[in-house]
């Protein structure tokens, strides 16, 4: 096998109370890739449709991830990328995870899958780097495994993935506006409080105690960020207004999607992510802020060969 | 049935990582309550054995709880308490906590279980008031649920039953030194890093993941407390070498038992659990200081009628 078309999934990182450790993965929205295995050594990105990026492998999130892989791998070959962005940059659902993830993803399988997909991890969280200024897994992870997935420490790097309940459905809603993730990084405190981190800890538990025994109330109670949600909430146009016409629509619960513009719900079944779909829309139609929405499945099993 | 014999068993809150949300009930460590029904109204502790506690029920943990139930309750009888006291006050293993749950969970089977055991925290935490200034929940849940538990929320009261993995066993060393409650509060900092609540947040998701998976492994590398455990360490003589001595005899990792003095350890293994017991013991043998150590199994029910 030479080249691999691969599909690049969307990912929502800190899910609510999961700040900084938690993602999932979406099935429904994604990037697609085409990676040639070729003679010439290194890493050429020879086309991106859908974005204007940097083609320099230096200077691209996916050329960064696959050259931190072949510095590793030390392959006698190269590697030819061509991306197809469906994955809006800025939107806070992994847009450069998908990158990153499918660049290391798809050169390790043309190579014989030297390296297993949590192994990927690392190689893909370099590109992370290039994006947001640290080298996070929190969407690299979920793109990589599929389903939940837990980045319990970053030192050693430990990374567990968490089947989703089956009827768990995710609605995204993507204002168009600019959010940088470092901007969106600077208004969090630096301190908080013992109790916040208390209330932050009962709620994650819970969450993964509702993932593991599919018990979407559970899940829904728990959808609760004391740390980061009231600060980060208030750079996202009406954010609070989304949240609450997402649960009146039936939806468990949501949050910020990463670290926004995006906001996302959960729904127990697709009729209500649907109907969560509608009540989102219906706030963003009041602003002048132009609006993409997205229904999905929770993907299983990450990046797919095409 | 006028007249119900239980066992109370002790608890361990916190569990490291689970700072006031994780608890877990033990098996083989536990006081011994007789409650009979009576004609006169109200609550009379009759007898207490082993421990030099108060009397007069308004002045009692297992009375004061018992009377909340009672209150909310409103039956036309009343009960007499019976209490052999068998873990020590101020352990850190849930003394209070045995007796507040056991009063409330013997007076609701004696008139019929009106109420579920998830039920009677509430009437349980009353009693824990008295003992430590504020309402917790977070040993009394394990004593009436068995296995681990984990205290979402307060407001409303949520608690989330756990069940343990079946070879999970617990090691306890009791410094026979007085530690308050109180004290060991006082030493906590109002205030902590995000980024230590954020680690602390992974340790308790993967701690939750590895006993939904009974990843043993799992479970010992998220034994570690970001928040609580390096400041009130101190107060405990030898923490740091008990810690690393049932480590280096195989425990999968251990923490302070509540708020101390106590220490407890988590192994694989009953044969484990007790090296980690002859750990403990050769390390408190290089001091002064009394020591009482307890092996044991992790309760699946928790109080159990005799």
């Amino acid at each position: 096998m030479n080249e691999i078309q691969i599909f690049c999934p969307a990912t929502i990182a800190n899910v609510s109370c999961g700040f900084d450790v938690l993602g999932l993965c979406l099935e429904s929205v994604g990037d697609e890739m085409t990676i040639t295995k070729t003679d010439r050594m290194g890493v050429r990105i020879t086309d991106i449709i859908g974005a204007n990026l940097p083609l320099e492998a230096e200077k691209n999130v996916a050329g960064v991830a696959a050259l931190s892989l072949l510095h590793h791998l030390l392959p006698n070959c190269g590697f030819d990328i061509k991306i197809t962005k469906n994955i809006k940059a800025g939107s806070g659902i992994g847009s450069s995870a998908a990158s990153a993830a499918g660049a290391v993803y798809g050169i390790n399988k043309l190579l014989g899958s030297p390296l297993t997909d949590k192994e990927l991890i690392y190689f893909a969280m370099q590109g992370e780097a290039l994006a947001s200024g640290s080298p996070h897994a929190d969407n690299v992870s979920p793109a990589l495994l599929g389903g939940f997935t837990l980045v319990r420490s970053y030192d050693p790097l430990d990374v567990i993935a968490i089947t989703a309940p089956p009827e768990l459905y995710v609605t995204v809603i993507h204002p168009q506006i600019e959010l940088k993730t470092k901007d969106a990084r600077s208004v969090l405190k630096e301190n908080i409080s013992l109790k916040k981190a208390t209330i932050q800890c009962g709620n994650l538990g819970g969450l993964i105690s509702g993932l593991y025994t599919q018990n979407y109330d559970l899940i829904g109670r728990c959808l609760h960020d004391e740390l980061v949600e009231p600060v980060r909430s208030i750079l996202i146009p009406k954010f609070a207004e989304l949240k609450e016409a997402a649960k009146q629509a039936g939806a468990l619960g949501g949050g910020i999607s990463g670290s926004g513009p995006s906001v996302f719900a959960l729904s127990r079944g697709e009729t209500t992510a649907r109907k969560a779909a509608e009540a989102f829309a219906a706030i963003m139609q009041q602003t002048s802020v132009p609006f993409e929405a997205h229904v999905s499945a929770i993907n299983p099993t990450g990046i797919k060969i095409m």
